[in-house]
């Protein structure tokens, strides 16, 4: 059986020992006789799952105890509705930061529920770089302040940059690098996150919501859209996503045994150099973002030449490196490099791109 | 390695050759070298698993051309709201039958959107039958008519009790039934059911809605509770749950290869008969409804004497057949026989009873 190098994106790879340990248990866990899937959620041993996994993303996050952490479905996209419906209801305005495409998917959907400004933005650079802040372009009544720490179709990330935003929570979509290095929580007001790039597979989502911003959510939304519901039953109101659930439990403890967060930003750190070394050593490719605002998850890379571009995807795929083709907003090629993917495939990836540099000059 | 007759009311057990597939392809499904969970929703092979996962279903429910399927997320519960912000949008009312808990809830939740009316209720008697239809009870300009196919707390069923509606279309709720007997798509409007019964791992909701029904969405919901989105872009305007996706998929062919439904409902039907015939030939084991009403899925039965009620629970448990604890508004006991409980696990808890009566008359 061999497994290849997977740059996919999201979904994405994930710890082959945590694919191991779920094969293994696929049809008894632990010695009960049936496969997680199969558990009520209610049930013992399923809430000790669920308890375990939650304790266990507090631990390697460092999450304060006056956060709720929440685990729920449909993705960002479903958040991207929620976090206005529940949080923009006093001024009805908020603050945005356009750092790309799902930044600006959030804005949209924020919009039809109250007053978005955007307070800076890098589309008309076709966001290669994170934009500077000018304080005098916050709004002080803002109901929060969004932002995107990792722009997963571009490749940047927010670094030295983030927003001074004084009694306005900053809230924050960690889709696509949460876990991969260490963030104070206590800076925000909201974290959240779809599983499927850092934390397992898609269909299960992670909400981090400071306790007095649960005091914001109007009566008449759906029951289902309500953080305080979620936070009330502990992410048990309705039945969960039990076998995400699981695995994202199982991720954790594979990241608290590699030695958690900080350890796992320096792994990131490592990985993502050898691949902006590629680039930057190359006289063939060439980053498409700015090298102080360069993602460690999403690395963004062209020719200059679109034939060539596809032409190496595809022998890459070849080699077993599959999903390097990038984006259509950037083109060229984008190398997802999430937690799960070990430090032997950014070093293939590399070999591979001064292989066939070589071969088609 | 010993598997065990779960009788759990959901998330339940699944067909073992669905699991043991599901562990063998876990590192690396079909040559690709990775998990299915680990592919992007967009890539060829995955898109080839979401279209024949979608075309099993409607080969097995015989789906019309003119039903939509959509895989959405957020259970039974999400689709409490959904049904109504969607479809409650001409007269703003709606009739509904109250069967049971999960009705009580819909009910509960569309009464926030608009007007409700229950046409029947078997309330009084703690939902121990499906209650008589009276036409001069519906609302003719009802947006539509909800029932619930099966209840899965109190063990009735739909069976010859049907609401004729005229033009006013059918809602059903199928969560706890879904598959396991042969349902005409055609005489309803819109079919749900949250997958964690009959068709995979919790996480997954399936969705069937009549074209027609498809024009009454306003436009100020929020994008993911919003029907023709979802439509409209296949299930993939956000990333789906492809695991759950790949995991029903599995279990619809299983369906396929044993004979389709009406295989099923045999086999359904043998296996009620197997517990009902327990029940009805003891002197210590009572059902809780209406004979003509029983549930083919969940069974609910009492001693009559609460001691007995969870000595038999836990003796059972001891046995290799967990969760047969009723739900504590009946009390007793219930066994889940949902489409994957073997032939045997009914044998087993028959035999069980026999011998248990025999032991503590």
């Amino acid at each position: 059986m061999e497994r290849v190098f997977n740059f996919s994106a999201g979904p994405s790879t994930m710890p082959e020992s945590v694919l191991k340990t779920a094969a293994a248990e696929m049809l008894n866990y632990k010695g009960t006789g049936m496969s997680v899937m199969e558990m009520s959620h209610r049930s013992k041993v399923f809430i000790e799952i669920a308890d375990n996994t939650k304790a266990l993303l507090k631990e390697i996050m460092n999450i304060p105890d006056n956060y709720k952490v929440l685990f729920l479905q449909g993705g960002a996209w479903t958040q991207f509705g929620m976090v206005p419906l529940n949080l923009m209801t006093n001024s009805k305005k908020a603050d945005f930061m356009d750092t790309g495409n799902w930044a600006a998917e959030a804005i949209k959907e924020a919009g039809r529920f109250g007053t978005v400004n955007i307070a800076a933005s890098s589309k008309d650079s076709n966001y290669d770089h994170i934009p500077q802040l000018d304080p005098k372009k916050f709004d002080p009544n803002a109901d929060y302040f969004h932002i995107t720490s990792n722009n997963t179709i571009y490749g940047t990330r927010m670094t030295d940059n983030w927003p001074d935003t004084g009694n306005v929570p900053v809230v924050c979509d960690m889709s696509s690098n949460i876990l991969s290095e260490v963030y104070d929580v206590s800076k925000f007001g909201l974290i959240y996150a779809g599983a499927q790039k850092n934390m397992g597979p898609s269909g299960v989502t992670v909400v981090i919501i400071r306790d007095d911003l649960l005091t914001r959510t109007p009566d008449n939304l759906p029951t289902m859209m309500k953080y305080t519901i979620h936070a009330e039953k502990d992410s048990m109101h309705n039945t969960p996503p039990t076998y995400a659930l699981y695995l994202a439990g199982l991720v954790y403890q594979w990241i608290k045994d590699l030695g958690g967060v900080s350890a796992m930003q320096k792994i990131n750190e490592e990985k993502a150099k050898i691949i902006y070394d590629a680039i930057d050593n190359s006289s063939m490719f060439k980053g498409t973002v700015a090298k102080k605002d360069r993602s460690l998850m999403n690395i963004t890379f062209v020719t200059g030449d679109k034939d060539l571009d596809e032409k190496f995807a595809k022998e890459a795929e070849k080699q077993g490196m599959p999903n390097l083709k990038g984006y259509r907003t950037v083109g060229g090629m984008r190398a997802s490099v999430y937690n799960a993917m070990p430090i032997e495939g950014a070093k293939a990836l590399a070999d591979f791109m001064k292989k066939f540099e070589m071969e088609n000059k």
